[in-house]
């Protein structure tokens, strides 16, 4: 990166360059439609946007372009994450304490992100509005962080405060607290719409697209695995419609056989979990529905000391009759049979900032390889997923073009071809050699634009320096 | 009864005097068909069956029959409890306490019920083989007691022991005294049973059935209110077709809407709770549905009073956002509804007979109207019903032939007719003038033996006498 | 108090006016000291004390001096609580919210407690660091607010995130949240204190007293009446001496007869709580060494409306066999024996003020007469003593000079005699007709400035306008 | 034992054998005053006494007498344990199964003691009733097992549904299951003992000690280590006067340096515990005055297996800062130096039968050396005791005539002695070469009679076969 700035490229987050025309050129340039790799490419953006990608040969540098000389890098478009939670945290004490300053967390959140390489994330679960305001900041260019899209609430679950998540607290804690933090969360989707009938619900959905989300998420399956389901077929096909009718995608949370099943009938897009079936294997007729890419399967892959962790210690916080070590036993088998079987999967990771009083009270044992770290929780991702089988091509396209495609934004994000938003890294190494060389980021363009880097967060409120 | 006994019709249980013939003479008779009451009627029991019934003119004395003088009194069917628990507890201190006394606490609970007037109940969530034992002793007369057919667990619930129940029990006490309640409850059928595939749960059900359940019962909706959904509309279909298969009768416990209409839907016989609909009405198709009889709906109708207990003091003690009480007004509604709409519906009651230590530890402002003490609780359903508009010969059938139908027990029980069993209660006034007369009990007639009420229960585990 | 804003008396918080000379003439002074009041008096205060007082006749205006017409008015001294906490509230929502504010939270109470009529107060549990900053701010007159006095931490109590308040926070909240806020408050003196030999105990007291609290409290029993004692007659004369080799008074939080007697036995100054001794009555003989004042008496008394609160709904709360009703009707009896005795008693209330998303959530019924409400709880201590029968002018002094005494500040404090501070009150009704109508304060004039008690608070943390 | 089978004398149980003589000839006697062993010894004992004991050659064998053959065998005093509970156990399940089976589990303890060489046992907490009754039975022989001393309630405890013990029960058990354990335990002399005046105290304790306890007991300190102090110097008084004028012992129960030296302040016998001061070690003052014996101190000692474990996974399920790895390591330097000092310590364990079903749940790591499973514990006390430097010698003595004196036993028990019990074992191997020889026992006699070591516990509650 050193040279990089020495060039002159990275610009202050949300400078006016993106009008401008940049060039690298030299780079092998993997473009994220798992096609082979270019050497010797050459890739020009304006405005923004890619407007050439190529041989270098081939591809001529407008007049006035800046050029970035790419030679011995790597080019691939910009990370996406499938799931991540930009307020990460359901304690008390995290809630109390930032009540008032979500829109700097997710700002930060939205730029540590960025600065690990995730030009794109999508919250799964979250408080609407401020993520719809940080978003269009970010958007907007006030601010520099990844290009964000929200859900708001997962349909059907309670906000923080409640049984979903931390249930205790709905009685420990004020009620005007409970209720200002739930409401924030669930803008009336939560617990209370199961119990309507089809239609009742179809007003709520209605309701509730009205307020701008960028996806509908619902839970197929409960929180915590005590619900093996929540909605009634006709409920789901009900969410479903309505999401549709207001064009945006539908996805679910999902953590048994069954509700992954009928998910998949009520006719969702994208499946979060997916390779969470309890404590029984996929079913080979399931396994097979999916190899089209219909729904996409989002999975949130361990590594392999991270399954030791949770199937030890953390075992034993469980309920009884959970079979926490079970079911991740499960899914880890249930990922290695859907990459065998070159199903198209996405990169997915829950991940988000913890509160660092929080982080330093997690058992020392407990705490390496944090799958849900924001920031490193992608890489461990392609590091679990090599594990499992998946080839460095593919793990790249379940990082980016899949990604886009399950969410409906591969018209403009996902791979690097004319047109598309130039979102993307530039490696030190090789990714399709190692994966692992994924980590070794040079530079980070978002729609045009280097990321100056070492500046993220420019808001720090969990983030120590 | 003072007559009676003078008369010398009384004799111990178990005795062989249901092989003589007995006459009631002189009563008037309502026979649990719904039929006009027959005055001045003469019924005939012989070897346990009737064998004659109409009015005395026309239905002459057998030689050698013993002629109970009935002028002045009401005939009717034996009463029917379509859902009781006649182990009833789940407190580490009760089971603790009786684990080894479950055969006694049966066999006593199934006594109170029949000097009460229960001549069959329906035990629909107990420890099946315990259940199974005292069934056959009673079925063999070794023992008086209420006939009983006993479902065993809940598919798809824990034992006491579980978070179905005592949850907290889990965690709290002995592994083995864990494992052994739950087990003696689930039997294998227990939550793990839901996250399997509809082929895998075939044959658990197969494997339950096989052990002798007079009738399947399984979870539509979790016990707590909490799950709204537990088993996929396959998976309830497979334990429909296997009950059925296996030539018994299948039922649910449903607390919200869409399960009531997805359990109709799988093809259940009988549905408990079924105007429980959670904070919503039950719709109106659906009700209209309900009125074939099939399935068969079985309430736990609450009086005034009790309605008025549990919509204050007890509500405080569930956890946020259960709606107890809204939910509980639902269901008034809901039955209200029902019987205008002339739905034929079931007495059930849940009721049990409390240990006598944790009685004396409900507060004293929650203790009148208990509506599931076993032994009043089919009284106060009589009340119940009757406050929410219930004609008095719609309550008879509803305890009666109803529930015979309802458990396809209907070619022996539930009616005064020529081949049942000679089931019969004679009464010191008109149930059809006023259904609390039920109440005034003069005999207990089950297999055409004079029960001797004032002895039972004979054996006495919690009841004090 | 118009009138007096229009004669330009009152100025600013802070500002130089002290240096003037002010004098109210025409009103009846209560002075404090228990003597007759002196009809169409006058006082006359420079540099922020009293340089004379008496009959108006008798004391000349200096030349310069601002004149308040007090014909009609009453004037006594600033009113003092001997028990504060202007940190209140041991929640983890509160704690984690308001961690970053506490100057503020304490700033904002001293005002709040100016703002009615209290001159003066003693904190006996809070952190220390800040409550010294705010005080030494006051001091200094940068804010406005109630005079101040901190003792830090009960020694022997932990913080509020331990055993003796908030327990389960411990187990429950972050490690390093519990140990910054445990350390905040016990600053060395939490319960590990009590398990150390008398001499280890000592060098741990004389270096809490070189932080400089302004007096010292003990726990002679614990917090929630579950110890009776906490230190051997030994460890509390350590502690005895070693405040009093400090010069600064030592007192003791006492809920039972035993540990108030050991106490008294170890020298303390003063006694909080002194009329609560458990289930049992006070001795006679304990109640006449209390005749004295040495030890003082600090009392919370209830008023009537109070103690049928606290033994009704709210006593069910307690644990079992904490006796709480009982419990505070022995204290309400030994209050009324104590008045009677004529024992000079202390006005003390415990309050602060309460978050009020948690305030908001007290039960309805609970809330009438909130008797640990900052800037009400000591209006209804004057309420609650009249009940038991205590003469207004007893009241006066409990409220003024006894407590200047006890805490070793009537050099200064607590009476109208020339050379203390120029602390008073103006009040539009007479005290000594009927003690309520101290509450009726006209003008509150402290350091011989007149407060503008509309502004205040000045700082608005919990305090909604 | 065989060989002492073949020559019949050993007889059942409670037999009328000990009016005839038996003797030992040919052992080694070490007769427990701490005198060299008597080598060739011979022990005569005729009606249940020692008549003469010595040289074999000068000790001549009755007429009639039965002779064993003692050569190579060990002869030494029964063993005492100065602190058992012969009812152990204090949850909801244990006491809700065996409520109604107190004198069972009493005597099945006192004969699994017996058979481990125990010969006399204090019970130092349980219930006094059940305690006395199967005492006295056992006293009149009309069942086997160790002769039993009983305090019944530790004053100014709780039974076990209390605070002292299992303090959640109180809350989640049934009001008269709670009442009655109680009470059975606490007889009038619960935690609000501690509340009321000296005089008040007094007359409690002269109602106690007139229900025959055999020796009085008081919580110096609470149980769980949160209360270092319970009782004040006078009331502590009150209780050592008040046992000393019925004619009894006193001893605590102490965890705390300062609680330690009030209770020897207060003039007590015993201390139990009294190596436990908390975080502290014991000041070089209060062990000093151990020296003389007056108060006794028993000590339950761990072996370095159990320390490990303790200061291990147990230690975390304590709450915060009770700081059980420091307590039980200091315990562990106490009585290194209490031995060192040649301090006269009891052999004390806290042992009892725990139930299996809540045995089975101890996690497998915690298991090992239960050194409070009555029938190992005393056995476990001797390889602890040796492990922190006391000689053999010393062991026996502190398992023998210590004890007897600390209870005022040492006229009749304690030592082989003419006019003492016959209580003695004979070993196969020799203590003093080895403490761990204890534990080979080839034979018991108490009262001079053969105990049938190999057919108790005659009565099987909690030991399985």
């Amino acid at each position: 990166m050193r040279a990089l700035l020495i060039a002159g490229a990275l610009l202050a987050p949300g400078s006016a360059f993106s009008q401008s025309t940049i060039v690298v050129r030299g780079a092998t340039v993997i473009d994220g439609t798992g096609r082979a790799p270019i050497a010797d490419a050459a890739i020009v953006m304006t405005g923004g946007r890619i407007t050439a990608v190529g041989p270098a040969a081939a591809v001529p540098t407008p007049a006035g372009a800046r050029v970035i000389d790419g030679r011995g890098k790597f080019v691939m478009p910009g990370l996406m994450d499938a799931n991540v939670h930009l307020v990460y945290g359901m304690s008390v004490e995290f809630l109390a304490r930032y009540e008032d300053r979500f829109d700097d967390l997710i700002a930060e959140a939205a730029q540590v992100a960025l600065a690990n390489g995730l030009t794109t994330v999508f919250d799964s679960w979250g408080p609407l509005r401020p993520l719809q305001r940080v978003r269009d900041r970010i958007a907007r260019g006030e601010i520099p962080g990844a290009r964000l899209f929200a859900a708001g609430n997962i349909i059907g679950f309670t906000g923080p405060f409640g049984r979903d998540f931390n249930g205790p607290a709905e009685t420990t804690v004020s009620k005007p607290f409970v209720k200002r933090i739930n409401d924030l969360w669930e803008e009336g989707t939560g617990p209370e719409v199961m119990w309507v009938t089809p239609d009742s619900l179809r007003s709520v959905i209605r309701g509730y697209t009205a307020k701008g989300p960028n996806f509908l998420k619902y839970g197929a399956s409960g929180h915590y695995l005590q619900e093996m389901l929540m909605f009634s077929p006709e409920q789901q096909r009900v969410i479903v419609e309505e999401g549709h009718r207001a064009g945006i995608v539908v996805e679910t949370h999902t953590t048994s056989v069954e509700s992954l099943r009928l998910a998949m009938d009520a006719g969702v897009d994208l499946m979060q979990h997916c390779s969470i079936t309890g404590r029984v294997p996929m079913p080979a007729a399931l396994l097979d529905r999916l190899k089209t890419g219909s729904p996409y399967c989002a999975i949130q892959s361990m590594t392999n000391e991270r399954l030791a962790i949770e199937t030890g210690a953390k075992a034993a916080g469980f309920p009884p009759r959970v079979y926490w070590d079970e079911l991740i036993r499960a899914q880890d088998q249930n990922e290695r049979r859907m990459i065998a079987a070159g199903i198209p999967v996405l990169l997915a990771t829950d991940a988000g900032i913890m509160n660092p009083d929080e982080a330093a009270s997690v058992p020392e044992n407990q705490r390496q390889d944090n799958n849900t770290a924001l920031g490193q929780a992608h890489f461990l991702w392609f590091r679990a997923t090599a594990e499992k089988g998946m080839k460095p091509m593919d793990a790249i396209v379940a990082a980016t073009r899949n990604i886009a495609r399950a969410y409906r934004k591969d018209d403009e994000l996902g791979t690097l071809e004319p047109g598309k938003r130039a979102d993307l890294l530039l490696l030190d190494a090789d990714p399709l050699a190692d994966i692992a060389n994924v980590e070794k980021i040079a530079a980070v363009i978002k729609d045009g634009v280097a990321v100056n880097r070492a500046a993220l967060p420019v808001i720090r409120v969990l983030t120590r320096r």
